[in-house]
């Protein structure tokens, strides 16, 4: 596609604001936008033009409300005749690589579980615009000015599932780089890459400066193009006209800025003109575009909290999970969600990061029961969760509606599993948790291990999965059953690390099985596996013991600044003692 | 010197009885077989060249029991005769490399705690006898049927002192290669090694059926030649009279396998005649001698026990000390020995295999209390012990009184600290800690602390000291000083064993100086450390929270056998089920 062809190798530039040269072409407070392509149609053809000949390369069509929910059944005609008067501009023009985005806005109602508006319906009110749009001849879909990240998850996949085109996304953010539902840069980029989106990004809500500010996050995690379309400066209301006061030099040499450090599509929104895009094509027309690069960071999200595995320890809470466990067993029989949630809220209280969620029961309906439970945790709860199944069809329904970017628990180097569970990786995003064990069984070297994670990887990669993205569980074994067990694991874990420099994991409890005191054995090894350099752990952060050797371990390996976590954990307002000279017996010989 | 010359390159052969030989003559029971000297010199002389016509090489002179405590005034000269008879029957037989070895048997009284005899008496009568040996010209002196350590050590510090003579040193062991006191064959080997023995092994007690049971013992620890010098087998009474049953062609047929195991002094004790000694020589005479090989094994001894450092990791009581512990201060201001008794007793309870013993207070007198808890501890506890000053003057007083192969604590790199430490170690024997540190204080990465290490083994090698005998102390910083000064210490456990081969110690609980809770980065640093390889650690084995880390470390490793110590420590009678299905939800996906 030439959208994405140029994509790859040069700076492109957005329009500028539909809205703000509609008002001054007369639309009045309260009048869609949208009705203007039935209007107006030469009013939009002229701004179009205005922006193709300020060096604008890719127009977004005025279609942004142009939904069901807002416009009722003639959503679909101002959708078809928003991008054809995109399209005859550019036809006009006459000029090559000149772009129509199909711009899609949110729907303006809230999603449950805070609002009303089903997933579902939300998906299929998109569905109808991306249709629309690309019938009517948009070269992209450009989702933009989301706030919430479900919301624009229904979208994407409402643009993957229902058209061919490239998809660019961006949200808005407020100063702090922070959605309204709390979820910060790094987790919107986990999300919007997971779910397939082609050029990510911020725009609206602030003015060029303060996404100077936020484009280095961004660019940090972003192994996408970046796209940003700030407004004229912070809106401000002047005798009772919303007014926005960066001038298009001021502006202009702001996004030159961004340009040099990276950002990639470069345009406006509110109260951009014209002017502004025309001084800063001319800015940027000639810059250098920055190469894009693959990031590394292992990113998993809730709605509103990122957790990067691979920084520091990561602790994900193993209690929702039916085996072995009378209670949760029988509250999934008698779909008693409360007494599930309160085992997540008891394990965020003991500080996990991440809950695992596991409602595998032969008598029950595990898809319904896993969708209903992940709705609820996701109702009370803001932390990442880990889908635990060994069904697909679970796995994909529960991976659709999640609000996030999820662990997936998990993948084998089985063929048949590699098959299953790849292409919901690959589609849904996610990172996926891959045991060592294949059709031959577990091996039992730290070597066999490693073959195994070795192929997972390779295969994971035929299906576009970035080694970022999977784990590798290296198999906690009963030391009980062979006494180097723990050994091999410890070595496994090493091992997997340094040659294929991937994520870890463990589920660590089954290393004490049919021991007393199961405790004493967990927490050694556990601490011994940490050093080895184990990523993530599944574990009860209720033990005490584990929780120890945890937040120990940070502080013993200089992962806990100031001693700040532990002291916390484990002093009433005590403070360290500046140990002015340590090994001090030993110096005075 | 011809005998260690000899020794190096062949296999050697003592003579028989002499007090079988002299009961045949007429020795009367209750006659000291001494007395023959002075009464009967022919027939000493005769047997003397009996043994020397059946091939023996060196003579034991008639002077077994010729102290002053058996014979007073008498003594010396009867040493004096009695070596003087064996060194004519030599001159007379007229051959080459036949040598004289004076014969020293133990006091027959016990030496204090057990008995009244004080070390320093002990030593000054065996000093005598040595004196007069070498003035009467043997050449070399043989210790032998010595059944205390403590006496044996008194010996051969006398012959050390009072001649420049070779020694060999041979004690008596039951079937079990357990001596009276309990100690074992390691233990001793590791003593008179450290003490400087030229060769040392086992006599009389036992016939040689039950000698070669115990040789591979000897072989297994030694780095010295090997004597067996056996009964001709258990002795039986009959008629009154006290006989041995094995005759000389049994007898040489035992030496013989003996000698192609690896001994390398073969001669007789009680029951064994010119007959069995000519049968022996005539069947081993033209064996290749073995080489004697440097043995590794790092060994610590008290009075009855035997702890090798680097097989399993080793716990150091770290109680009995004054730093930091104010009831400790006050027992020794007031010299309530019993509460350092208890606070010994109370870490041997709890698991400790070697006791720190440090006394230093600026208000007391070091020396003289470190010898009175010495000796209190020795007489109540087996365990062996680690003398902690940093006085060589205290340690040379307690290393020559301690019984047994004591811990040294400690050396560091500087160059004053060497020159005292090492010639004590070196004289006396002794496992000693080195600090790495030096005149430029404690470096920070891990490779200035092996270098440091490096250096304390190259200079101990130039006073003999081996590198089984130097256990290197990396050094334990504060994390609250030093963010990654646990990282480094680990970091250098595990070069330093990596690349000097040698045992490592580490003081834990400095780690955690500052801190609350100090129990729970004392145990997670001491499971990381024993991952590294820590062989011994200096800690508290009253807490709880370590020796959980401690038992858990060595269940995890495959380092406890059926978890039996696990089991018996953490569990009443529970006994681990069968785990046939480890990792059971893994291998089920
Ligand atoms: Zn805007
Ligand atoms: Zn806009
Ligand atoms: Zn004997």
């Amino acid at each position: 596609m030439p959208f994405l062809e140029d994509l790859q190798n040069q700076i492109m530039f957005f329009d500028g604001a539909m809205g703000t040269m509609l008002q001054q072409a007369g639309l009045q407070a309260g009048e869609k936008p949208e009705e203007w392509n039935f209007t107006h149609p030469e009013t939009i053809q002229e701004i179009h033009t205005a922006y193709l000949r300020a060096g604008c390369r890719i127009l977004s069509s005025n279609t942004f409300g142009a939904n069901s929910i807002k416009m009722g059944e003639r959503a679909g005609e101002a959708v078809a005749r928003g991008v054809a008067l995109a399209r005859q501009a550019v036809a006009r023009w006459g000029r090559p690589n000149c772009y129509v985005a199909c711009d899609i806005g949110p729907t303006g109602k809230l999603l449950q579980p805070i609002g009303d508006l089903s997933f579902q319906d939300a998906y299929d009110t998109f569905a109808q615009m991306v249709r629309a749009g690309e019938k009517a001849g948009a070269d992209l879909i450009l989702l933009e000015t989301f706030s919430d990240t479900l919301e624009i998850k229904a979208a994407l996949l409402a643009a993957k599932e229902n058209s061919k085109l490239p998809v660019a996304a961006t949200m808005i953010f407020d100063a702090q780089g922070k959605l309204l539902t709390g979820a910060d840069i790094p987790g919107v980029v986990a999300l919007l890459e997971g779910l397939g989106a082609d050029a990510i990004g911020m725009n609206c809500g602030l003015g060029p400066d303060q996404f100077e500010m936020l484009l280095p996050a961004f660019l940090e995690y972003s192994s996408l193009p970046v796209i940003v379309n700030p407004n004229a400066g912070m809106p401000r209301t002047e005798n009772g006209q919303t007014v926005f006061d960066v001038p298009p030099e001021t502006y202009a040499a702001s996004m030159e800025r961004m340009a040099r450090r990276g950002a990639r599509l470069l345009g406006g929104c509110c109260g951009t003109t014209p002017a502004h895009l025309e001084a800063m094509v001319k800015i940027c027309r000639d810059l250098p575009p920055l190469p894009v690069i693959q990031k590394k960071q292992t990113l998993v999200s809730s709605y509103s909290k990122t957790v990067e595995i691979g920084e520091k320890p990561v602790i994900i809470g193993e209690r929702i999970n039916p085996t072995g466990k009378k209670l949760m067993k029988q509250a999934l029989r008698e779909k008693d969600l409360t007494y599930v949630v309160r085992e997540g809220l008891m394990q965020k209280d003991h500080g996990a990061h991440i809950l695992d969620v596991n409602v595998g029961l032969p008598e029950i309906d595990e898809k319904e029961m896993m969708d209903r439970v992940l709705f609820e945790l996701q109702s009370v709860i803001d932390l990442p969760l880990q889908i635990d199944s060994s069904s697909p069809r679970v796995l994909e329904s529960a991976l659709r509606a999640y609000n996030g970017k999820a662990m997936v628990n998990s993948v084998s180097g089985k063929r048949e599993s590699m098959e299953a569970v790849f292409p919901l990786v690959a589609k849904y995003g996610g990172v996926v948790v891959a045991l060592t064990l294949d059709e031959n069984g577990i091996p039992e070297t730290a070597e066999g291990r490693l073959a195994i994670a070795e192929k997972i990887v390779r295969t994971a990669a035929s299906y576009g999965i970035q080694p970022k993205d999977i784990v590798v569980d290296a198999l906690t074994m009963t030391v009980s059953s062979a006494t180097d067990a723990a050994k091999v694991t410890l070595e496994a874990v090493g091992l997997i690390k340094e040659k294929l420099g991937v994520r870890t994991i463990l589920g660590v409890s089954n290393v004490s099985f049919g021991l007393p005191q199961r405790e004493i054995l967990n927490a050694g090894f556990y601490t011994l596996a940490l050093y080895r350099g184990l990523d993530a752990a599944i574990i009860n952060p209720a033990s005490e013991a584990m929780m120890r050797a945890y937040y120990g371990y940070l502080a013993l390996m200089g992962l806990d600044t100031n001693f700040d976590a532990y002291i916390n954990k484990f002093s009433q307002a005590e403070t360290p003692v500046p140990a002015v000279q340590s090994a001090n017996q030993a110096a005075s010989l």
